[in-house]
């Protein structure tokens, strides 16, 4: 049960709109959350071929202001995979489509999913293959958060 | 520069939809961290009387599944209070409306926010009023976390 | 078939959005009888413990202009139980989160709400439990508006 | 200021989606609340040319269960004019567009709108030129309503 | 299997929102082509009895800027009923609600809808009555686009 | 006034949700023309760094449906620009995330955006850079068919 590379990436992006924002033009929070969550969910489908809900989500920042009419774009990658979980990492990027600068990073987070079967019960998901260095680096790492979120988890019981 | 108690807490609740939900009736993470944003948005522009942004989030683990047709409740706090940065802790409670169960607590967690005056620059906010010993305790807390973020900040320059 | 106290009582509250206001910022009255529906549906399902439906409204009369930005909070509470049906009374406040004044009352009105079974048939909701004088006389008016309608629709048969 | 018999009536639909409707399928009742006035909205700016408020609206009976999928209709016209405000009656018709059955009446209410200027001040709107019998006793019946209700308003200062 | 005359024609209308406008007020082409789309959905169900979807649009001119607060009009009639599509021109009206101008026409298209049964296979839908020279006319047109669409398909097999 | 390679390509994608589905899970018509206008209309700002407007739209045949679910990604590339006016391709790719299907391309048409100033007077846009012979044909294509549109403007008039 192995997972070829394409199934570990997925880019979504959308221009952000007034309701999405305060009186003063600032993009919500909680709508660029939204939107990471709604890439790592897409991408989590397509990573494991089944139904998956958000378990965690790591501490996020906020670095620069986001605005009415910027294109938000979420790059999603499938970081580390356990049993049923897989960590995405999402990064944020924002671009001021009428202005002649690049895009710049926003924020990024890693997004907890657990992949579920037809009647609600954590299912197996596909081995990571990891073809690069960093991808290694980046799977030893989210190994470590996991095990270490699983402690705290078994702690606090 | 003070503020009354009335200021400092501020609670909202809904009921959850199918357009908020995957195609099993589970509400997405996303949805949820909307509305605990929303929360902590309203909360802050009413205790610093001018308009906010979110600054920071903090790791967020969900406990609970939250379906279709029940009902969310967010509860806003203000725990600590800086210069133009305020903390918000936001639980999240969720209740099946149709079943004689009380409600269940599916998360919670710290939002930083910022106030803004009309111009976009940071602003005075003000003082917070301690009653409690439960209140000075989250007060200090809040104060070593942003301590910390700010430290952080600084060495990642 | 009894209900305690804690089923008849709700509270929902939201921050105007500017989608839900005309060009001048003003809050559709629609908008605001749309909410003040959702709390009376919430809150007859959660006295109920089935589904339901609205059946009627009362007269409803806007007292205070609503504007983008302001935080309106709907009070539903049960004021009078019959075979299937339900009155709820729902009682809308409105505040200006930057201002330093109270919330205020911009309306009330009372939702007939009728309990209904799996397969769409009325069904049986618990008797009201009254503790006070006030609840008392407001689920007596409850009774009399109740009477009066049954005889308005059967006259006009 | 006289206004021709165009300006007078004017017809909206729309097709039942499911985010408007309860778990068993069941239109909410605000959502046609909110469709009824909108439909009374338009026709008042239209009549009024210029930005109106919703003041006041009848009692409201539902007739009828609306489903997903129906065709619902609103036919909004002035039954009154007086030096600001506009008496619109709404009838609503819903239809299930899959069955080879007519259009069926669902409910009516007449909605109190208000004219207001570029400051937010009542403004005068245009006399009513009223051309058959039916449109001189809806009048009639409308300037008695309006008439009680302003009575009602002063007693209740 | 035959189909009356109002059957065949269906009128929707809406005010255009904030939300469906850019930053400039001018609403987007895509929120006109979506309700274009849906009156030719509404019509096509109301046609066929039974569910529809899009298969082909016409080329589409926009003669007319449209702006937030217009009423847009939708008028939606069957034009050419072949084995299971239906084609629906659609004509777009616009009107500005504050001044006294007729609505003006802004585009309009030509919607072929198939018709499917339950299990997604196309289905027969009835054979059209055509009572005047002009309705006569129009089905010839159609008949005839509809042969050219078929033998283009066949070519780009 | 040139533009470089990278203000002529966007990629936006979105998964489909049940509110823009009919009964069957069937996405409507109308919401894909929708996201390829939002995808022309972001690419088209990026390109003349101004507002723009959709002023026609290419006949449109959907090839596939369309499900709740799956991941529709639209590819607008810069195909033509004149003095205000750009001819935007998009092509939109459907992907069902939980089969191990590649993405499959679902129809493509072109969009002609008017690039406006401040006044919504019509704009000059970028010279378009044409460095592969591809290119080089997709603008020769575009110019004869903004020279056929001109030209039947004119016999229109």
């Amino acid at each position: 049960m192995e997972n070829n590379i394409k199934n570990t990436k997925l880019v979504m992006s959308q221009v952000m709109m007034p309701h999405q924002a305060n009186v003063a033009g600032n993009i919500h929070g909680g709508e660029i959350m939204k939107f990471m969550d709604s890439a790592a969910y897409a991408l989590a489908r397509k990573y494991a071929k089944s139904n998956v809900v958000t378990a965690r989500v790591d501490e996020l920042e906020f670095h620069l202001p986001i605005f009415v009419g910027e294109l938000v774009t979420c790059t999603a990658k499938i970081a580390f995979a356990g049993r049923s979980s897989m960590e995405v990492g999402v990064t944020v990027e924002v671009e001021d489509l009428e202005q002649n600068s690049p895009p710049q990073k926003a924020l990024s987070a890693y997004f907890t999913m657990v992949a579920l079967d037809k009647k609600g019960r954590p299912k197996l998901v596909p081995k990571l293959i990891l073809n690069t260095e960093e991808e290694k680096a980046l799977f030893e790492e989210g190994k470590k958060r996991h095990a270490s979120y699983k402690l705290k988890k078994q702690k606090s019981k």
